[in-house]
């Protein structure tokens, strides 16, 4: 049994149900600062603005803020109790390419709060209480459900690293992103417990830099040996043979294995074919989409421009109103894949 | 012929042998700055500073510096401009793996010197000026050398676009990085005066951001229709077919074709043989290095980490005192080439 490295989670409830604790990933790494969360817009926000990020956060956010709004709200009866459900819930419906998990998340929070409401005789005095309560439960059961499944994937990818091996990442599907252990590190966290010291080059992960500023951060802060590159210099690192595998997290897999994630998987992929090294996916088994057949059934939006060529600048990288493409993500062939890493086992790429 | 699409070239002589007029690419896109140098010292910081970039234009720096300073020494006999040469030469004499273009146009002005000097009669009045002059006369011959250089490449690989073509570039060889005209740019420029109306997607290009600063810029002020991804993004945009041919630089190429240029270079050599997508390589004959035999012989060395994690930001990308590799070039393997385009010929990868 592994351990969390990290002496908080990322996404919390506060024990009374009262708040939302999120770390704001959109000022890592230069500040380390804790948002206290009460309303479900402040969620919305602190999803749309990124502050919170990675499908298993994300989902977290948004159950915990539903179940927090929910239990804020004075209702004097049950009919208006449903009423705000129905209002907070529709507020948190962020219905994105990679909020799968966030939307049946939310759908299973109302399972819940009419399953809990049928089972009520709804003039007895305490209803409002336990619905409440059971909101609260279910969130805090979906939490421990995911770092479960994240430990999972963690011991699983560990058996795949041998004392003193390398791992390139890419992205950031670490403890930040998820459910305390991380996904595509989880497995490097364990080697480090085992004692095998792996080391990690990072890839900064352009235009948001989930890379260097989250990656490496958690990397760093666990005292694993972690080198930052730029993404264009992966293929340099592979071709001088100091790499191992590779290691990527996933947004949604399709049924075929194709792969939707942050831009720059796929090119990595096919370096690291080039250069015969293996490239694992991790994810939790939510992730496979049984509703779409290949990659070419998942849609790719684009990004605001200014990720590029502002956000983490103090001086314009672009010329003035230059024309941006920003691909929030892309899609990786299953051909590309090595073997993906679940909380259900390892699926070899020819077994899909 | 083609005409240069700007009004000025990136590194001029002033008319009198006084100056050299530098736009300081460092400070691009925000500003437009134009350095007026007047020693060598300038030169060298303008250089290692990368106020002036790409090896044709560090090259004319340096020859105009050289030109510049002597023309400027007040020299009493031929013995004092003898030593002053020697010294301004030395303090010009910058040893980096893609320096040699520069450390040999150095070796032609020292030739220049002292063949000057052995055809003069020492004890004649003029015998200074006549030095002075040769070598500034000199310095326009090396321009107007590569001048014509970066025309002939950019009328031979302009052969290779059709009307409507998208091309995708990398790093910066253009009219900034060269002389007039560029290298990998300058059939872009070629197609867009024939009424080709060429689209270019051009990669940032981390760590220095070549690409979105300077690429995108100059391909933005000369009105081609460009468009910016970051380096991680490539792949996508070539899975979609929107690329016709990939156009990049070289610092130098091996005997057998292997290519040394800025990192990434490689990774998209890569990707565009997966897709099956040709890949130009278009540089000036004296980029070809007859004392390496293969990419191995080229040595890569590495360039601040702060390039990294700071230079362009305000506020640190990666957590502080994380360690960084920052390789200053990579190497692309000849077979990934389809074929180089260079003043002397379009020469296919399988003929070298």
């Amino acid at each position: 049994m592994i351990e969390s490295a990290f002496a908080y989670d990322s996404v919390e409830m506060s024990p009374d149900g009262r708040e939302v604790i999120i770390l704001d990933q959109s000022l890592l790494p230069a500040q380390e600062k804790f948002l206290h969360i009460t309303t479900s817009e402040q969620v919305f926000f602190a999803i749309t603005l990124q502050k919170v990020r990675g499908p298993i956060a994300v989902g977290l956010a948004a159950v915990f803020g539903l179940a927090v709004s929910l239990n804020r709200f004075k209702a004097y009866n049950l009919k208006q109790l449903e009423t705000e459900f129905i209002r907070i819930k529709r507020s948190l419906y962020i219905n994105r390419p990679n909020t799968a998990t966030l939307l049946s998340l939310l759908d299973r929070m109302e399972a819940c709060f009419f399953e809990t409401k049928s089972k009520i005789e709804p003039k007895e005095k305490k209803s409002i209480e336990v619905i409440k309560n059971a909101l609260i439960a279910e969130a805090r059961s979906i939490k421990m459900e995911d770092v479960r499944k994240c430990q999972s994937i963690s011991e699983k990818g560990a058996e795949l690293i041998k004392r003193g091996d390398t791992i390139l990442t890419f992205g950031n599907a670490g403890h930040l992103a998820t459910a305390r252990y991380g996904t595509s590190l989880g497995p490097i966290y364990v080697a480090q417990q085992k004692g095998f010291s792996p080391k990690v080059y990072t890839c900064e992960t352009r235009p948001m830099l989930y890379g260097s500023r989250l990656m490496a951060y958690e990397l760093n802060q666990s005292g694993i040996d972690v080198t930052l590159i730029c993404d264009d210099m992966a293929a340099l690192v592979l071709s001088q043979k100091k790499i191992d595998m590779v290691f990527v997290g996933a947004d949604r897999i399709a049924r075929n294995g194709d792969v939707l994630n942050v831009p720059g998987t796929s090119a990595l992929a096919i370096i690291a074919k080039h250069y015969n090294v293996p490239f694992y996916v991790l994810a939790t088994s939510d992730t496979l989409s049984e509703d779409a057949a290949t990659g070419d059934d998942f849609q790719i939006d684009e990004s605001p421009a200014y990720e590029m060529t502002e956000m983490y600048f103090n001086k314009p990288v672009g010329p003035k109103g230059i024309k941006v493409y920003n691909p929030s993500y892309d899609i990786t062939d299953s051909s590309l894949v090595t073997a993906y890493i679940t909380d259900k086992g390892i699926i070899k790429s020819e077994d899909l």
